[in-house]
C-alpha cells in the first residue's frame, strides 16, 4: 500500500490515498462533494476534474474516460474522478470545475460577486449645526445646509419633504448634533437626532417570472446581510408572461392585482431579511428592483399589453425612479426605487443587470451571456460592441410541457445518465429523494444521455427497435427512467417523443438566437471566449449535456461560467454604485437588440437547430466526437 | 328747478340733478353706493368724495363738512356727499375715494389684480408621434420624447412616474395622438389621448387663520373661473394662532389632525369651484399655498412648535414644493403644491405673497404693507431695500377679545359716528340686519367716533362725566351703541373701557412695529408714498378712523390703498408666473426681518403708542387737526 496526496487547491485541502483509490474516493475524504450521478462507475460522465500537476501517479485513462471525454479535454488534463485511481506515491494538484461541484452549484444560485468601487445613492452624514439667535435668526433648514457644507456638501443640496417634516424635532432631540440622510449628494432625504450613521440599508431585488429574490445590503459595508425569495405570487395568475399579460390587460384593475401581489410579495421578504438581520424597515432608504420587461412594467403598474404586441415596445427604455411609497414599498417613507433600463420588450432590466454582473461590456474578448428562461435572453458582445436579442425558449427547462416534468424541487430527477451497453438509466433527484419527476436539467440530461448512448437520432426519433424494456412503444413512444415500483408518485416517469421535442424546440429557439447574433457581429464560435450561462435552469444544467443537444455554441467546457442569478448580482451592483448605474445607462444606449422574428435567415436557422445537435455537425465538433466514440454508426 | 350735471367718471355715470339734491342722492340716482353710516346727515363722515370739476355749481362747504375734513382735504377737493349740495346748472365731475366705496370696498376682498406675463409652471402640448417597427422598435418613451423635441421642447424631458402609466394606453387612444402635460418645460406628468390642451387648472389657496379662500384659474387663459371660501376648520382647536401652536405640539396625532383638517376644507373648496365653473378636477395640476408660517408648518405637516419659541426660527425660508398627494390634497395626482418661502417665524409666505402682489421691492418710491391680523405683517421699502417685521396685536381688529365682539358678519356693528352735539350714536351693520354685535372695523371706527366726540380722551379713558345716558359707570365704564330693545340679542351692545384699551394695545402694537421699521431704514412717515392695507380688516376699515386711533402713521388718506387679500392675489400671480416664483425666492433673499422684541427701543414706541393717536400729536398732524376742530378744549 502506497500513500500519496491529493491537493484540491480551490478548497485548501489535501487527502492521503493508498493505491487503487480513485480521486472521487480522495474528495470524499476531505469532504468535498463532485457530482457522481451513476455512483461512480464511470457511466455518467459528470465527476470531470482537471489534473493540473503529477498526473504521472495516476493509473492511465481509462475506456471509460476516453469514451467521456474529447480528445481536447483529454489533452488538458480532464479526468473523470470516479476512474482515475491513484497509483504511486506522489502529490497530484487536482482542479474541480464548477460543473462538477455540487455545493457550489447550489451556491451560485445567489449569482457572482463582481467588484464595485463602493458609491451608493444613499449615504448618511453626521452634522454638527450651529444655534440662531433673536439678532440673527435663522432658519432650521439654512442651519443644516450650513452643517452639510461645512462637511464638504455642496450647497444646493435640497431638502425633501420627509426631512422637512422631521427637521425641527430631530435638530432639537439631538442637541443640535443630528444624522442627515442624502441622496445623490443633492437631496436631504432624512434628519434623524443623533448618530445613526451606522444605519443605512438597501433592497436589491430581482423579480423573476418565477421567483422573487430579495437582497439586504448594508450600503456602508456593501454587504449583503440577509436573503430571501419566494415564488412569484402571480403565478395563479398565469403560469408565463404571455398569460399575466393577458390577464393584466383585461382591465386597470387586473394589472393593479397582479401589482398588488408582487408588492406584497416584496414587502414580506423585506420584512423576513429585516428581521433576519435585526435591521429596521426604516433604516431602508433605497432600492433596486430587476426584472423582465413584462415583469417591470407590472411592478411599476404600467400596462404590459403592448409588450406583448408586434412590434413588442417597452413603455420605456431608461432607467426609471419611483418613490418606494408610491408604489407600495414599505420601507423609509423617503426611499426611491430604481429600476434599470430595459432593452427591448423581450429584453428587459434583469438582462441589463446581467450585462452589468458579467461586465460584458467592459471586456476586450467576445462573450455571449444567456440567461435562460421560459424567455432566454441573450447577449453577444464586447467593449466595441454588444448586440442582443431575446428567444421564445418556453418553459421546457423549467420542467413545463413536459410529461413529467415538474420544478426543480425534492424528488426531482436532475441528472441522469444512460448505460450504452444495456440502456439502463441512472439518476439523481434534487435533496436525494424517492423520484417524482423530472426537472429541466433532468430532462436535458435524459435527452443527451438518450443521443449518446443512440434511444433517440438526430431527428430526435426514439428507436423503438432497440432491445430494452425501458423503451415503450404504445401510444407516445417513451422511455422509462423510473418503474412505478421505484417511486411514490404510482405510475412510471419516463421521457416522451413529446418531451424530446420540447427540448428541441426550446433549444433550437437559443442556438438560433445566439447564432443570428454572431452573423450580426460576423463572429464564430471558436472566437467566443466566454459564455455566462445564467438563471437559475443555467446553473444546475450539465454544460455538457447542455452542448450535446446543442442548446448553445461549441466551445471548450472551461470557457462556460455559472454566473447564477446575475440578475440579482447585477441589482446588488446597482444599489452599491452610483457608476454603475449611470453606465447602465450608457450601456443599454449601446446594447444593439435584434428582433429574431424581423430577421429573413431566422426560420432556416431555427429549422436546422432543431436537429440534435445541429443539422451542421461541423458546428459542434467536440459533440460530433463524443457521438462518434459511443456509438459505432448505430443510428441515423 | 335748474337742472345740472354730476359725472361719476370711474364709473361711466352720469346723474341729471336739481338744485338743492346732494351727490349723495345723485350717485343714488345711478345706482353707485356711497358709505352714509348716518343715513346722509353729515354726522359719520364716511361719504367723503373729490370734486374734480366743477365745483362751482355747488353749495359751498358747511360746518359739518369742515369739521370732518382737514385743510389739506377741503383744499384737494374732498367733499362730504351728503352735505355738497347742487346749486346751479353746469357738469361737475366727481371721484369716489375707494374708502366710500361700499360694493368697491366688497369686491376688493378678492385682492388686488396685478398684471403678470403668463408663463405657468404647467401647461399642455398636443403631440402627434411617429409609429415604430419591427425593424426599428423605440420605446413609446422614445417616441414621446421625439414628438416633444419636435414641439421645441427640449430633450432632457423627464417621464414621471403617472405620465409612465398613462402614457402607453394613452398612445393607442389618441390613435398616437396626445396631449402631454409638462411642469416647467422638464418633466412630463400627464399623458392624455387626444387634444386636451383647452383643460388645464390651477388652484391658488390662501389659508389664513380665520379664512381660507380658493381661487381657481384657467391655466390657458390666466382667469380666475371659480372661487370659493370658508373659515378655517382649525378654529375649534385655537382661536389664536398661538393656541393651534400648543395644540399641535403636543404630539404628531395633533399635528396630523390640524393638517387633516384643513387639507380637507381645501379639498372641499376646491370641489365646489370645479363644480361651479364645471371644471374635472383631474384637470387641476397645480397648486400654491400661502398662509403664515405656522399654518405654512401645519399645512406641510411640520412642527410649529418651534416657531412659538425664541427666536421664533421657521423650519425652512426657502420656498418649497411638494407632491400634492404627498399631503392628501385631491387634484391631478401628479400635481405639485408651491408655497412661497417665509420671511421669519411671523413673516410668512402669506407676508410674501402680499409683496409680490403690491410689487413694493420692485418700485422706486418708498411704501408700507400692513396686513393686519392676529399678527399683522408690516414690510417698508422700495426697489433699494426691503424690511419687515410681526406685530402682535391680537384678535381685535378681528372682534376677539371685544366684550360684544363679533366677526364681519350680518348684523355686526361696521361702521359707527357720534353726534358730538348729544353724544347719541349712529351705525350701519353688515348686510344692514338687527344689530348683533360690534365687528373689528367697528370697534374702530366707534373708538375714533367716541375719540372726536370726547366720550374718550386720548389715554382711552371714558369720562364718565359727561351728561349721557349711553355712558354707563356702574361696572366698567361702557358707552352704549344699541339699547337690547332696539336689537334681537336681548342686551345692550357697548363699548367698554377694556375694548378700548384692546384697540389701544392693538393699534400700538402696530404703530410702534412700523415706526420701528421707518427708524431702521432712517425714513420719516411723510416720505411714505403709498400705505397698503390688506387684510378683511384692513379692507372694511374707515381709514380715517384707523389714522384717528393712531394705527399708522399719518399719511395722506389719497395714499393709503386698500389691497385686500393681496395674500390671496400673490399666491394666483405665482400660479399664473415662474418668473412670480423666482422673484420671490430673489426677494425674500432682501427682505429684512426685524424682531421687534429684540429692539431696544420698542418698549417706549409701543408706551408712546398706546396713547389717542400717539403721546406725540405732532406725528399725527392730520388727526390734531380734526380734534381741535372737534372738541373745544373739552377734555384733557
Amino acid at each position: 500500500v502506497t500513500n500519496g496526496n491529493i491537493v484540491f487547491a480551490e478548497y485548501g485541502k489535501t487527502a492521503q490515498l493508498s493505491q487503487g483509490n480513485s480521486i472521487l474516493d480522495a474528495a470524499k475524504k476531505v469532504d468535498i462533494k463532485i457530482s457522481a450521478v451513476c455512483g461512480g462507475h464511470g457511466l455518467c460522465g459528470k465527476c470531470r476534474v482537471v489534473v493540473k500537476e503529477g498526473a504521472q501517479y495516476l493509473e492511465g485513462v481509462s475506456r471509460l474516460e476516453s469514451m467521456s471525454l474529447s480528445r481536447e479535454e483529454l489533452a488538458e488534463g480532464y479526468r473523470l474522478a470516479c476512474c482515475a485511481l491513484f497509483n504511486r506515491g506522489g502529490t497530484t494538484l487536482v482542479e474541480v470545475p464548477p460543473e462538477s461541484r455540487v455545493e457550489q452549484q447550489r451556491l451560485l444560485v445567489a449569482g457572482i460577486e463582481t467588484a464595485v468601487s463602493k458609491n451608493p445613492s444613499v449615504k448618511k452624514l453626521l452634522v454638527h449645526l450651529s444655534k440662531s439667535s433673536l439678532e440673527n435668526v435663522k432658519s432650521d433648514a439654512e442651519l443644516l445646509l450650513e452643517g452639510l457644507a461645512q462637511r464638504g456638501q455642496p450647497t444646493f443640496v435640497r431638502i425633501g419633504y420627509e426631512a422637512l417634516t422631521q427637521m425641527p424635532i430631530a435638530i432639537r432631540e439631538g442637541d443640535w448634533s443630528v444624522t442627515v440622510t442624502l441622496r445623490d449628494d443633492q437631496e436631504v432625504i432624512c434628519v434623524e437626532p443623533g448618530d445613526t450613521t451606522k444605519r443605512v440599508y438597501g433592497l436589491a431585488v430581482d423579480v423573476g417570472s418565477t421567483k422573487i429574490a430579495a437582497y439586504l445590503l448594508d450600503l456602508n459595508e456593501g454587504k449583503v446581510v440577509a436573503t430571501a425569495s419566494a415564488p412569484n405570487p402571480q403565478i395563479p395568475f398565469g403560469e408565463d408572461i404571455i398569460s399575466r399579460v393577458s390577464y393584466a390587460s383585461k382591465g386597470e384593475k387586473n394589472l393593479k392585482q397582479l401589482q398588488g401581489v408582487v408588492i406584497a410579495c416584496i414587502n414580506k421578504l423585506l420584512l423576513d431579511a429585516c428581521e433576519a438581520a435585526g435591521v429596521n424597515i426604516s433604516d431602508v432608504y433605497d432600492a433596486v428592483l430587476v426584472g423582465n420587461t413584462v415583469m417591470h412594467h407590472i411592478f411599476l403598474g404600467i400596462s404590459p399589453r403592448f409588450v406583448a404586441l408586434s412590434p413588442y415596445p417597452p413603455a420605456i427604455s431608461s432607467s426609471t425612479t419611483v418613490r418606494a411609497k408610491d408604489i407600495g414599498l414599505k420601507m423609509n417613507p423617503a426611499a426611491n426605487v430604481y429600476v434599470p433600463p430595459n432593452v427591448a420588450g423581450f429584453v428587459g432590466a434583469d438582462a441589463v443587470a446581467d450585462v452589468l454582473a458579467t461586465e460584458i461590456y467592459k471586456s476586450k474578448s467576445l462573450s455571449i451571456m444567456i440567461d435562460v428562461g421560459t424567455n432566454t435572453e441573450i447577449v453577444l458582445g464586447n467593449a466595441q460592441r454588444t448586440i442582443s436579442c431575446s428567444c421564445a425558449s418556453g418553459p421546457a427547462f423549467e420542467g413545463g410541457h413536459i410529461e413529467f416534468g415538474m420544478r426543480a424541487e425534492p424528488g426531482a430527477i436532475e441528472n441522469v445518465y444512460v448505460d450504452p451497453s444495456n440502456l439502463e438509466p441512472g439518476f439523481k433527484t434534487v435533496g436525494d429523494e424517492r423520484p417524482r419527476g423530472v426537472c429541466g436539467s433532468g430532462i436535458v440530461d435524459a435527452v443527451a444521455a438518450m443521443l449518446k448512448s443512440g434511444i433517440i437520432n438526430k431527428y430526435g426519433l426514439i428507436n423503438t427497435k432497440l432491445n430494452s424494456g425501458r423503451i415503450r412503444t404504445q401510444g407516445v413512444p417513451q422511455y422509462v427512467l423510473s418503474w412505478k415500483e421505484e417511486n411514490d408518485v404510482g405510475y412510471d416517469i419516463a421521457v416522451t417523443q413529446r418531451d424530446v421535442q420540447e427540448i428541441q424546440l426550446a433549444k433550437a429557439a437559443i442556438y438560433s438566437g445566439a447564432t443570428i447574433l454572431m452573423k450580426h457581429l460576423s463572429v464564430e464560435a471558436r472566437e467566443i471566449q466566454k459564455v455566462f450561462l445564467a438563471g437559475a435552469f443555467g446553473t444546475y444544467v450539465d454544460p455538457q449535456s447542455a452542448v450535446m443537444v446543442g442548446m448553445y455554441p461549441d466551445v471548450p467546457l472551461e470557457r462556460v461560467q455559472f454566473v447564477g442569478n446575475a440578475a440579482g448580482s447585477g441589482a446588488r451592483m446597482a444599489l452599491l454604485s452610483r457608476q454603475v448605474r449611470e453606465s447602465s445607462e450608457r450601456t443599454v444606449r449601446g446594447i444593439g437588440y435584434v428582433e429574431l422574428a424581423a430577421d429573413p435567415s431566422f426560420q432556416r436557422e431555427f429549422t436546422e437547430a432543431l436537429q440534435l445537435p445541429h443539422k451542421d455537425l461541423t458546428r459542434f465538433p467536440t459533440v460530433a466526437q463524443l457521438l462518434n466514440k459511443d456509438r459505432s454508426g448505430s443510428v441515423d
